[in-house]
């Protein structure tokens, strides 16, 4: 048993188990500065804990709710240090009763693993002493799964295949895939614990089809939250949406009364592997790359001038004459007002698998954007970026994946219910 | 330029560039908590740090000296988050010249990047916004090393080749190196920044032989600071000497005096990929799990009773007459009393590279062991586990390297200095 703050929680209690409110009553303590001083019962390893309090202590502490919310967690979250996507294809002779119990087995053992608790009895013990440390799993549909489970028609045409595009270099056998599992944690031996446990729990119903690991900042690194940066250095999810925007829900998730009543509260994740070629992008030198991007690499700021969160002055020119963010820069290309309002809700992790024989990093971005309907969200932009952005020569997809993910759970209910049980 | 706090920083003082006391007089300011409230200059990105302090921002700002300690950091510092191993072979026609003037650039590159300085104008600008994040990079020498620089009459009979151990399954690709350079680091850019950073300033003079990536976990995922835990879930690095003990340098770092006076105050570093059997290993009863080890899996406690650092009680028996500690229980051949006192500084890192077409983790542990003399360390104790240990049907030994590492280098100097310009 793990401590969990209480403020830093999310909504939603924890359903079954010992109650979030009796952990702390027995056990946890909540000094004025908001530190972890207490320890959960159980293990022997806490029973100190108090000797040496540290401010770091809610890195572990803070617990988000499995069941109960709108939405699955893992979408509008910060993003978390670690993460882990794994797609899953259903065994041959598996189908919907097959994967019914199998999302079943899931989701109670993400709510488990979410809420700082082992995972049943044969629990390896990986992510003992460590709260849950923000730990989301995250569930999506791909368009096989339709087919696997003979539900074609429940499937929305939200699912239909991505385009190609010209600056794909696509690897059938890390993309796509039946199942999908985002993993995310401040702490890797949390994060790797839900993998294994996850992986483990699909048994003979499916089997593992391709499976990446990524990584943000620390929390804590920087004196104050900040928006992420990337590998070749850009700050890199400003555009992003915000949940205080009027239409932030309308544009990332699904709405009730649908076609498709199954994924209402849902949304749709594109997922790219997007290498990155840094030895060309690094021997850019600063101004060109900022010229690339449109943006100042230090802060953020467009080339127009003003902080990150200024708007981009499109049509401003130089005393040259020119377009000070030039035609074909990136954030031009991206930005919302050039495509009709298109928006998608970023939520990546970096990545890098070591360094190559050549020398080059096998580094990147694990792209994953939301929204509530990818032609409204990831293929406009990605088909204008595909036809002029100036980053491309820099990076190359990959991989892809395209998921529907179901709304969140209810209390009790398990993630695609309504669509494995209608 | 990032800010540093004064009270975590270690010993020393930057030797160059803008010194720590004028960075915090113009810009820091520490609160009675310890928070970094104020910003270093620079940075717009910084201007508004006093917004949102976060007590969390002490895991971005502990920065670690590189020059004026006995040893080179990253030897008895606590482990951290993130670590890259990379071993690199000087390039054909490379000798000692060329190595000396590789060991100056990187020397330079290690105090900036430690100080939480940008390296130099080409600097990337991935570690922008963070903190030092504790990050150390500690340098060194592979046994072909002396043979490229014809110093072979400085070459310590401490680097000898390790003998075989019957349970290696060795990669000579990803074994040995003519340089090793260890990074870690509390946040992932940081650590991959410093990555890249000293790749290419190998420039010409020496090219990536292997790199490994590795984690620990999070600062604050505890309530207060642990033991590690491994990726089987066991509490591990409990018997390590501690700084403490009167012994303590005697055993992991190399006296003054010696045949070797450019080895003083350095260290030797045995390197091992091993790879654990995860799936054989989860398939056995926990009780059976802690028979192999001999000690408890929650709280890393002896199974003849007590806590963590109780010693074995290794003659106890059990109520049927049998050792409670098996004779190849893992804690019994490795405790430096069955080993005529050999003992080593464990500071690993834990790795995945994702799962296998089988299925199966490609993961385990990134094996660090530092000490005086690996014939009192390391081999002694491997020799013996070879023999008889109850863990080797679930690890699986894949690389190996041996390592010289100097002590630290002086004000000015570089790291090797005394060897190279002897």
């Amino acid at each position: 048993m793990r401590p969990v703050t209480p403020e830093t929680s999310a909504e939603g209690a924890p359903d079954d188990g010992i109650s979030r409110r009796r952990l702390l009553g027995t056990a946890g303590a909540v000094g004025a500065t908001g530190l972890v001083l207490g320890a959960a019962g159980g293990a022997a390893s806490y029973a100190a804990a108090e000797e040496k309090p540290t401010a770091l202590a809610t890195v572990g502490s803070t617990g988000i709710a499995f069941h109960g919310r709108p939405h699955q967690a893992g979408i509008t979250e910060p993003q978390q240090a670690h993460g882990h996507l794994v797609a899953f294809d259903l065994a041959p002779g598996a189908g919907r009763k097959e994967a019914a119990a199998l999302m079943r087995r899931w989701s109670v053992l993400a709510g488990e693993l979410m809420a700082g608790r082992p995972a049943g009895d044969s629990d390896t013990g990986v992510a003992l002493d460590a709260g849950p440390s923000s730990l989301t799993v995250t569930f999506g549909f791909g368009r096989s799964f339709f087919d696997r489970t003979s539900l074609v028609a429940q499937r929305p045409p939200g699912l239909d295949p991505l385009p190609s595009f010209s600056s794909d270099r696509l690897d059938a056998r890390r993309s796509g895939g039946d199942l999908w599992v985002q993993i995310g944690a401040n702490d890797a031996l949390v994060a790797f614990h839900a993998l294994r446990t996850i992986q483990k729990a699909a048994g003979e119903a499916a089997g593992v089809r391709w499976q990446m690991n990524g990584f943000n900042r620390s929390p804590g690194a920087t004196a104050r939250p900040m928006t992420a940066r990337n590998l070749m250095g850009q700050v890199d999810g400003t555009g992003n949406p915000k949940p205080s925007e009027p239409d932030f829900d309308q544009r990332v998730f699904v709405p009730s009364g649908g076609d498709h009543p199954w994924l209402a509260g849902g949304s749709y994740a594109v997922v790219r592997r997007i290498r990155m070629l840094l030895d060309d992008w690094e021997k850019l030198p600063l101004h060109q790359q900022e010229k690339v991007i449109g943006r100042r690499k230090s802060d953020g700021a467009p080339l127009t001038g003003g902080t990150e969160t200024t708007e981009l002055a499109l049509d401003a020119t130089g005393p040259d004459g020119k377009l000070v963010i030039p035609d074909n820069a990136h954030a031009r290309i991206s930005a919302p007002e050039q495509n009709g309002g298109a928006a998608m809700l970023r939520r990546p992790f970096s990545f890098h698998d070591g360094i190559g024989p050549d020398g080059t990093p096998d580094a990147g971005l694990l792209f994953i954007c939301w929204q509530a309907d990818p032609l409204r969200g990831f293929v406009p932009v990605q088909r204008k970026l595909d036809r002029g952005d100036a980053l491309s020569p820099f990076i190359r997809h990959e991989a892809s994946g395209l998921f529907a993910v179901p709304g969140g759970p209810r209390k009790g209910e398990y993630v695609g219910q309504r669509l494995l049980e209608a």
